[in-house]
């Protein structure tokens, strides 16, 4: 059993504290710049808060589970162990020695229910003695457990922002499309369901169909001409489809 | 129990006779112009075979499940009731009446098992006659049978292709990403599959996630510079987070 102090109140903060609780870990406190959040977060897990950021509660480990821009601020006021769970942050952004990440891929918000089980957790640490710490944390609330450096995090930032928010930014369109033309948009959701299921097992370079994987040149020009009232997608259908055909 | 003359014996074919033969449907013979996959279906079916355009057998019902390109040739030569499987092609490029069209929305690959049930049927026809026929059809191997016209449908095909061959794509590009800094690309599995769910029940605009959705031009900016070495994903990059950001 690990003491923990949660740093932060937001969803990651709200996500990870109950996965954390049930899996019989301890939050000592949360602390939040605002009290609302603070003090919501405290109730459900029945534990103390604070605001001021002077009174933070030493323990074992300190979670920081702020935006990137407050991490800086919020770790020097922490002389503990203590990780941060950003992407985009490297280690070197905390000061001091028993320092770490503890990075969970996977986009939260808060109406939804999360199974931290399947949730990937990127682990990274300098020293010696929290290593182990965050390695028995992760596995104790999720089956996968990564240990990646700061470039690989990053750069695994990058990879989850393509293959998530642009894939939704897709989603987006073709409902758009839908929606003009009276088409019920739940047409689409298994094919949707069905194209990133298909990835689980095979390589995506392996699963890529249609007409421009085809070489279906009369298809993406008659496309092409339907999408003419709307330059913006024109232009990305063309953009996508040329990369599909440039690697198949 | 409707009687069947299946045209063509690529994927589509394949598949969907299977599932028609399951509901009780007979096919009463596969026609291929290679005799190769025609004897490969028609074993599999247990019905008899042919290559030769003239000797085509009448049914109740021929399905033409060709490529785009060759229906127009091949359906000169049936003149009973017929559909085609295209999402592309209109209802008009068949001849004389009793026709429509029968449109399965999925990707079929040979290797994967197919479970129709959940698979959209969209259907159309001008014949009084065969409508409810083609009704009876979906409904008897497929839960969700939607009436669009030729319009629609062809809209359709350009919503599954921004939605599924452009989501593909988009995992392509992550995967690539892993494999170049040594990241194991399963990481991104669960997370793929979550913002593939989650638009199953939420508006996918109301989904949209990360940096170029918050605004966040910092981190924008530090992944555009990680992405130097690679100018066409960094390009997309560019293009489809403006695109976000016009959106939010």
């Amino acid at each position: 059993m690990t003491k923990i102090t949660m740093i932060g109140a937001g969803n990651l903060a709200l996500h990870l504290s109950h996965a954390l609780r049930h899996a019989g870990h301890e939050i000592v406190q949360v602390y939040s710049r605002t009290e609302r959040s603070a003090s919501f977060l405290a109730n459900q897990l029945n534990c103390p808060f604070t605001t001021e950021i002077d009174k933070i509660t030493p323990s074992d480990l300190a979670i920081i589970a702020v935006n990137d821009d407050a991490i800086e601020e919020v770790e020097k006021h922490i002389d503990f162990p203590k990780v941060h769970t950003s992407g985009t942050k490297g280690l070197e952004c905390l000061t001091n020695s028993n320092t770490g990440v503890f990075y969970p891929l996977q986009t939260f918000s808060k109406e939804s229910e999360v199974n931290f089980k399947t949730i990937p957790i990127c682990i990274e640490s300098n020293d010696e003695a929290l290593r182990p710490l965050l390695h028995q944390l992760g596995t104790s609330i999720s089956e996968k457990v990564y240990t990646l450096n700061s470039h690989q995090r990053r750069q695994l930032h990058i990879a989850a922002v393509i293959a998530c928010n642009f894939s939704n930014l897709m989603y987006r369109f073709s409902q758009e499309i839908c929606e003009e033309h009276e088409i019920p948009f739940e047409i689409l959701h298994p094919l949707i369901l069905e194209t990133a299921n298909k990835i689980q097992s095979l390589q995506p370079s392996k699963a890529q169909t249609g007409p421009a994987q085809r070489g279906d040149d009369l298809t993406l020009q008659k496309h092409l001409s339907l999408l003419e009232n709307n330059s913006e997608l024109q232009t990305i259908y063309k953009t996508l489809s040329d990369s599909i055909k440039k690697h198949s």
